[in-house]
């Protein structure tokens, strides 16, 4: 199967390529790129020298495909959608473009009317832990927002079995998540240890986790956003506050009956030593999204855990799953890489 | 004045010396320590090397001093206070051995029964910010825990108010907050990048915090702590549900009229820039503790930031505080320094 | 093939595990450990949860098998390798204990008489690139110093060429180079952005250096190693004088003749951006040598420079890839990861 | 004593005004940005909320002064020199504008003819520890390289002693030296945890060096930098060649006739602990340059480690000293912070 990248100058694009590259059931077609064009892609991607001998090409060169990702700038596959799906049968986009279903929320989280809404309804949430089957049906996932994923998979179990009265969400994150764009925020003598609260409320990807995790109605999530000293990860720690007292046993069931199955979540909650709940280091590169938690013994209260890499799960690692997913390939190929320790 | 410490060859007692040695009012008595006795105090603090010629002694060596810092390990102040408390009128002491009020917390945070419970009362829970008067009445001030320092200074004026509803703390805090003793917790290839959730719930400065805050009641206090990619520095992100609707100068009201004059503490609310809310980084070494918030539109729902040096602000920069209050030097004597830019 | 891994709880080991996972032609029989024999792998190696559900053996327990990779502190395997060697017909060795072919170079290098000298000779200095054909005919290979792999692949070219007058190293280590015991050197706190000059003089992989750069007599190498902020890494800095002026097309040539075929080392020398030169970040979890140089135009002077992980080609991954050759399987099987960015 | 700052929203003019703000005996006047003029300072250097109150001007608003510091990029104070000595009888510049003595040397190392060379014999390279009394003679001191700093006065006392054969520098440099102008090289995700030999050969400091340390002809050093990761700081790492072998008496000897009486310089030479070399870390934010060695025993070589702040000795710190030795102020007089520990 032939498979081409609209916008694989990114972190993004750079990791669908690496995970593509180690996938048995496809080749790379075409990569795109507009600065680059004309350049290799190692030049841009250093880690791929040796690994892939192409140079990037204008997005207006791309040739049919069996399957194209978009891994553009949010707002540009909205524009472009129905040129995309006249070059390919299936398509994955990394984007935000397609991830809300109403186009009413666009004006607000994403402050324009979306241009294409017909498409909205195309597109499946393309995360296979909530939507396996649509995604296997279709031709057409959006991926998630990184910080979405950590939430929602790390909140859904208590969400679905209707037993939150409120959770209030803190996600650590690394600074890939900001892209490939310098500014002063990212130089750096400024970035470099700091410990900033660049979304304390209001944060688009909230969006996402509304849409998902209502179950019953809107589900009540506050949420906001710390950048930390890290390039790659997201830990995601949820304050659940219950409706009922939860004990540890029930929050076992609860996530064993929800994720025994999934070859890419992993329960992570120790007695003893340093790694008693996920963490995110221990994941980079890897496509898994550990959960963990701990039950506050005094309130209604339970404190979730999840970690995931922002740029695998979180993005090009989860696009290659719903890839696997649509194409009736083996779920976890190409995705078969477990993460380093120490690192 | 002649200052001593027994217990200086940690940390805080690191810090400690920095600052008095810049204290234009006090001099340096004996410093104790028990394996690096015999040993220049620069062997152990080498930012100290040129600045001090003193070697430690073991604390049976002590002889009298105007004041007397406790810098000891947990535990150890409370067995010894009668002792300590005939070399020097004046006492500080940085553990926790006397910070909470009533005897019977003791065994439920400490896991002992505190042997000298009658002096419980004579020590001052000593933020300045919180008990001036009380201080400058006091022979005996006690420091705080650090993350209480950064939760109490930075919810005060809500709970005061008589606004909150409940509070959920998440503190991300350096590696230095657990002290100097090497463990594979600490262990550079496992400690650095990690983002680990090492308490979750049950953390005990929610003691103090509980103490502290308790104008109503027991106030509702959820707090969590997680070790972030950092040696020094506390950012504390406090999700406050209020029982009416905040407006954001209702908040400003209420932190100005609390810190207006407070020469520590500073309100960090910007519209732009990289550093529109507090940063612990950039306090590194300082006294501050930098407050500031963001007012989630959708919902009773303010977001408080308050960040401090865990080992100043923290520690031995509020003790020193706390000792020029009692002595009636003023306030910011020797605590000038004000943090760099970059690091 | 059944392999079995001596000493499976350090880094090496679990570099090791992870790469044999991975592998096509191996089963993992058994993994030792002492302190850590009847836990589960994944307890002291977070990122194999779920990959691997073996309990870790006493070394006691060692059952015969195919290979056995021993990955003991140094000094351990010189003292049992006759035990070991009826365990298994081949063995891979990641020790210092039989790198160095002279007995006589124990006592001054590492403190002791070599026990079992007849040993020696047995087995390969076991870089594939330096001696691919001895390990191929051999049953006993040795791994090679972290720091003497990056030097002596970044070297040789020059030295069998015969053209240096002499070699000034620096390598910039990262902390997993000091193997997963804490102490206070390694202690967070301490270790945490340091550059430290650990050994100035005197680094005891110059005995391995000296070895196998010994073309025409001692080669004249001048080595010191610094401790950067970095977990796994090395980047080896040589200014080589020259006995004559060398131009860039001359070293090129030197270059490409020595490696054009070697699958793990790459020429990195670029006119334009940011990874002109070899850089150890990116080849975190590869099993690649980047290498790489600059011409000093006004001197007899070419600066080398190699990066590799320490804790794969400087260690695990080279010894599986001389497990590889040894055993006549594709030389890059099990080694395809190509590392990350952005990290 | 009135002084101000042209070019004040760099990192070494952040520095200048930190400096100058606990300065006995000056009060800073104006600070000059463009893109920033009309804000306040402190909303460039967060640092200094609640320290000054001051805006920035533009440069074309400028008053006269007593000093006025230039801390402006390359090639603007050699532009605008006469306009500036116009303003104040004293001026400092900290950038490359009047370091070399000759004319001949900026084409060749910084591109362009020197507008003003007769200017150039009119500054002194203001090191205090190189040329005090010239400093205390002029109303011109400029500023010296930070790595060339690190490196003539960690190399001065053996070159000075005619002992030198060959020096090979290898310096190790933060993130702050290259200014506070993002780009895709100062981009977190692409510097953090980088080892990248940006300048191998051919850095425009040597050309300081060789200017300062040629007391018998053209010195032979051999330099290359390292940008590691870190924000503050440089770690020089000197392989000196020598004549005849040096005995650590020798070396030591030479240091402490040299430095004995420096406020400034430190020998740190210790037999244990962890910092028994020079080490950046703990010197950020203080104006020391710790200097150190280690005697290769088997080799006519002496390991020389120098380590400074790159803002403070490398520039702003230096430049105050420059200041207190050129006014009669007391030679430390606003440099009294010592550095933090641990950090």
């Amino acid at each position: 199967m032939r498979v081409s990248i609209a916008g694989g100058s990114g972190y993004a694009g750079g990791e669908l390529i690496r995970l593509l590259l180690g996938h048995p059931e496809v080749e790379i077609g075409q990569v795109t790129a507009e600065s680059a064009a004309g350049h290799f892609i190692h030049s841009v991607h250093p880690n791929l020298r040796g690994r892939i001998n192409q140079k990037f090409v204008p997005i207006s060169e791309l040739e049919p495909c069996d399957l194209l990702f978009l891994a553009l700038p949010h707002g540009m596959s909205m524009d472009r959608i129905d040129e995309f799906a006249k070059l390919a049968p299936r398509l994955i986009d990394l984007s935000a473009d397609f991830r809300l279903r109403r186009a009413a929320e666009y004006p607000r989280w994403y402050e324009r009317e979306h241009p294409s809404p017909a498409w909205l309804e195309r597109f499946v949430y393309g995360i296979p832990e909530l939507h396996r089957q649509e995604i296997s049906r279709s031709n057409y996932a959006t991926g998630a927002g990184c910080n979405a994923t950590a939430t929602i998979l790390g909140l859904k179990p208590l969400f679905q079995a209707g037993v939150v009265e409120r959770a209030v969400v803190e996600v650590k994150v690394g600074s890939s998540e900001g892209g490939n764009s310098p500014s002063l925020a990212s130089h750096h003598p400024e970035r470099s240890g700091s410990l900033r609260s660049f979304a304390p409320v209001g944060h688009r990807h909230q969006a996402e986790m509304e849409q998902e995790l209502a179950f019953f109605g809107k589900p009540e999530i506050y949420f906001s956003a710390t950048a930390v000293e890290m390039v790659r990860g997201i830990l995601m720690t949820a304050h659940v506050f219950t409706k009922e007292k939860l004990e540890e046993r029930d929050v076992w069931k609860l996530y064993r009956e929800a994720y025994a199955d999934e070859p890419f979540i992993r329960l992570v909650h120790e007695r003893r030593g340093i790694y008693r709940h996920p963490e995110p280091k221990i994941l980079a590169g890897s496509n898994y999204c550990d959960i963990g938690f701990e039950v506050d013994e005094t309130a209604k209260r339970v404190v979730i855990l999840s970690a995931i890499d922002n740029l695998v799960k979180g993005a090009s690692g989860n696009a290659v799953q719903a890839m696997n997913v649509m194409c009736g390939f083996p779920e976890t190929a190409g995705l078969e890489f477990t993460g380093l320790h120490p690192i």
